[in-house]
């Protein structure tokens, strides 16, 4: 097999361009997190990818994109596996490829990864793509397309209704020609997760390589170590959380497992949002833009937020408000985005690709006026 | 002419829906405003309307609804004329039929009126209509569907280029078959008009009967009439308004030709609003609410923001909010619309139909939304 | 009134488009036919036509387009009035101006009529707008564009229910920058009427001037005139015409009042159509296509069918192919539309504007490759 | 692997649809074809196929839908493969799954083959799904979705670039509920090949059980049987050919190898078709419509041509009605289809997505009204 192909090593690789944060140490291309994957300009008539895959019990996902168009996306199974992202090329033909993850990184199964350990190929690698833009987006299951796949009436919690491929993050850098990274995690939020655990809030691996991506073993690729933000600087940095935190308030108690402590936010007697845990949300907010702006001082930040309702927009307003009055930082936007309805819903009462393309342009709209502007 | 019809005087019609407010104790039927007109489910053959039109230098314009689509649209010159509202319909059948004044009213030029003063026709009047909702649409130019019609290039501030019938108000209203009333200004803000004068803001009319038709002859009509609030008790109350306040800080000052007074919202050094006069529009904008909730105790309030650009987006939130902490009173919502882009302009830069369209999707959804939980 | 503008005769106008098949040796401009009308490029603040109407029982509509947008449509009513196109424009300024008639020619009400005798204006006339193509419509109600206007729920036959604004000959000609003349009528047919009656079929009148424009009063406009047919030269003439004959097959039999004869398209026991009368529905379009040839050398022609059904299809067809093999002519497309769905119906059972936009993305995109190949 | 699921050979299946023609003689379920595949209803959290495939130089390509959705497409490599369908699913819920071929047929390609060994699960089998109705699709490459997955500037032949899932004949089926059966090949036609081969032409294999699927191996599997028309009797047979007929006037001739003879569709000088040779193409066609309806006695049988140009669209509406008029056989239709533009075009200036939507939109329109007065 491949007998006229050459093989080339992950460490060996030029000419390719790697997406998402990553560790330059590693010698294997461990795709831990949506988005993360390879991508290159290569004539030849074949490519084949030497990968090795794991997981516990959420399978990752992958898609293939041919000259910047999705042509395969399937369930990447547990071992070695080789590959084939084209054949069947003329020869001298460049092809653009790029083979990612689909599935977010998963904090509850540290298992869940993708190694690319090599290549075959008969081809040359030619000067990789070239973005006008780096965006990054931070955010919840709907960042982690949680609903951009299957049936309406879906309702496991599985793989496969998760993407990036159909995420209003990809659309919107595809439109805008831009380098897209993405730090999203399903059921997290600011201040609190959507059950009111209060450990899942996404600062608190945002300086991290991946922190998203738990466990031992994914450490031997980076995942915890500081992330260098001088190696990827952000034209936009794009926030879209707060959809958990409000599910907060409608959810019991939740109790943390190693202090016992309770958290739970709170509701009035009339059914609106307790101030003082309304409060904790907006410093959770303010305090984490602070923390996005330290490492990215030049970015513009917009968050976004209402895809799922709009429960909590006056209070992220807010947190945006008092973040540029306390620090005089205007370079941030906030913009709400239209919730779904039943024709834009996907699976899971998640929003849908129809949902996702709406939010897409609304921001690729914006986008394109801030860069004008700027 | 007319010789088989009966006439009716205005005062002596049944079975009529008066739409927009309106002086019950006016003889005639004047349409001084946006969406002011009548409609009825009507048997008979003909129908013509006996009016009186006047105006200084913007015409108004009308527009005709059967069976609740439009079908036609018009200039109506100075003068008596006899207008038909159809013709050649099968004896027995019964139609609905609405007559509505397109141009919002005019502060501008106190002469722009149509009055109805009779119609002729050979058919019985019906029940008329019934709304499933009542909505009052408070806003700007937006509202008064300046470059809903007209070619993109059109630059003239014509009253052609204004609406209602194209408006996301009619729009939302027809979709959730609710009754819809329009207090709206072209070029009027919250706490200044787009040129900085202090004088152009909806509040000071808001409380009349129709305030914003100037002049003494329109006070014949009840134009500065205290209005009645418990007429009409909107289920909801959409406020499209700040689009002029943003655009103050962007102009030249305003020198009251009254008081010699110097109005001019002012930006710091950096290009961003003074603190200040961000104050005072936030201020403006609480006691607006306030106006708007002490007169409709009951209603949903939306205030709605974004077609023409997001500058004043976390000001006017800000003001909801301290709103609602002021006074507790959760029933109220903030909104924000997309912008418009190159595919949803209209004439004038300002939103055109398909603006609108998507603005009257967003917020049909909400109120659908909202309307099904209280 | 008008005291500032100048008057100018219809007989004196110079740079005007005139619109439709009309009489160059009137002294006034008779709108007799839909999309009869005139356009110019002028200056000026206003713009009024002077005009007299007429009809007997169905009263035309007309239409206004500013700088190639329609902004107004409208019934005329019979007598003299002043139309105003256009005020309020800013001096300098140069307007596009178009104003047509909406309604088709009535072979059944002789007296349906507009004549513009003159203008005042203060612009100047500028050279009138170019267009890159010139195009012939030919056919029956949904060419008149029956259905276009009203509520789906519409069952009368009115004029307002027709256009020509909203036709796909209309959005043709503006997706290909074309000038348009139509020659249409509902209920007509190639070889029978719908309802049997053989006396209404196009070819009769397409040598007139304005054939189906009837009645001695409109003689004095050329309406029964032959045409000149070297005075406008179609790149492309478009027919939709076969949609009333496959109604006569359906219809009870029609007594020629005149002859007594008795007219009807018959069907075999099976339901099929009568072998000889489907010959008789060719040989009629062999002739009309051979008499649109003789009159039309150079032209290209487009044969439509099938917004309102494909029974006809193979029978056309047929004819098509007949007529070149007789001919030696390939000069000439038989082409297939998408027939009417519950989406895309309009008032009275027919296309509606949604139909009629996919009849002409298709005609346009057809038109488009045969302009690129020709 | 698998420990805690059962294993079913394919032979011991029950309560399984299969799609396609296959021979119910095989132990083994040969995907030969596009759209043959496997559909069932059952429980259990997991779901594995037990395949083994190959191919020389065109491999297949496969396909996954939950639910009716498409959540997953892929290339199939030689050799063994466990391929999962589903994992993570909670106990006790049913799920709908299919897998199916997307790629055609190949011809050219006899060991082109996907084979299911048997498959892995802990669920049941329930009733699998019902459909409304059978429908039959013959065509070329449009049917086989050539141009529906890839970038238009993908050039080469490739399999990725094929589908069943993205063409008009799928979502023909999923708007009406039917199971559908393809019967298609790239470059094939009625009378020709697109480069003249006269060998080319689908009626010679349409009586065959799979007779596309080339070479000896495939036999294996009864892909030159004759099909067995009674197991399977279409509502409705579509045929969609012609596209290639027209080709071959512009390619040069094809030499048969075997015999050395000459095939050539010839033109006139003046560029039309030569008429000895649309009479070869008319009565070609004719003759397969007559294969077709003695092996489908009561199928209605769909003409379709158009989405890659009309061409030939009078030389199949002319076959179509000899066919009738020979026959008495009315039960056949002619229907056109909008041709591609520079909107629809997918890779390959094949239709894309987007026609394949148009395409089906129109042919589902017809068949619902077909249905309905039958």
């Amino acid at each position: 097999m491949h007998e006229n192909l050459n093989y080339y090593k992950a460490e060996e690789l030029y000419n390719i361009k790697l997406h998402g944060r990553m560790d330059p140490d590693s010698k294997l291309i461990a795709l831990l997190s949506n988005n993360q994957g390879i991508e290159m300009n290569i004539t030849g008539t074949e490519l084949w990818l030497d990968i090795e895959a794991d997981f516990s019990f959420m399978e990752p996902w992958a898609a293939i994109e041919l000259n910047n168009v999705l042509i395969s996306r399937f369930m990447v199974n547990k071992g070695k596996h080789d590959i084939c992202l084209f054949r069947g090329i003329s020869s001298g033909r460049t092809m653009r490829v790029k083979f990612y993850r689909e599935l977010q990184a998963m904090t509850e199964d540290p298992d869940s990864r993708i190694l690319i350990k090599g290549l075959w190929t008969d081809g040359l690698f030619m000067a990789p793509p070239y973005y006008d833009h780096k965006l990054e987006f931070i955010g919840d299951s709907i960042t982690s397309g949680e609903g951009t796949y299957g049936a309406k009436s879906d309702e496991d919690w599985t793989s496969y209704c998760m993407s990036y491929s159909k995420t209003y993050a990809n659309l919107t850098c595809k439109a805008l020609n831009a380098e897209c990274r993405v730090i999203s995690q399903g059921g997290w939020g600011i201040y609190s997760g959507w059950d009111n655990d209060r450990r899942h809030i996404i600062s608190k691996y945002y300086e991290k390589q991946c922190g998203l991506a738990a466990g031992e073993e994914n450490k031997k690729y980076g995942s915890d170590k500081d992330h260098d933000f001088a190696s990827f600087i952000p034209d936009a940095i794009i926030v879209n959380l707060g959809t958990n935190d409000a599910s907060g308030f409608n959810q019991p108690p939740f109790i943390d497992p190693d202090t016992k402590e309770v958290y739970k936010l709170r509701k009035n007697d009339d059914g609106t949002y307790l101030e003082e845990d309304c409060e904790s949300i907006i410093q959770a907010t303010v305090d984490f833009i602070k923390l996005i702006r330290k490492n990215n001082p030049t970015s513009h930040i917009v968050w976004l937020y209402g895809m799922l309702g709009y429960d909590l927009s006056l209070i992220l307003s807010d947190a945006v408000k008092r973040y540029i009055n306390e620090t005089g930082d205007n370079n941030i936007k906030y913009l709400m985005l239209p919730s779904i309805n039943k024709d834009t819903v996907g699976a899971r009462e998640h929003p849908g690709y129809e949902s996702h393309k709406i939010a897409a342009g609304i921001l690729t709209d914006y986008l394109k006026s801030y860069f004008l502007q700027s």
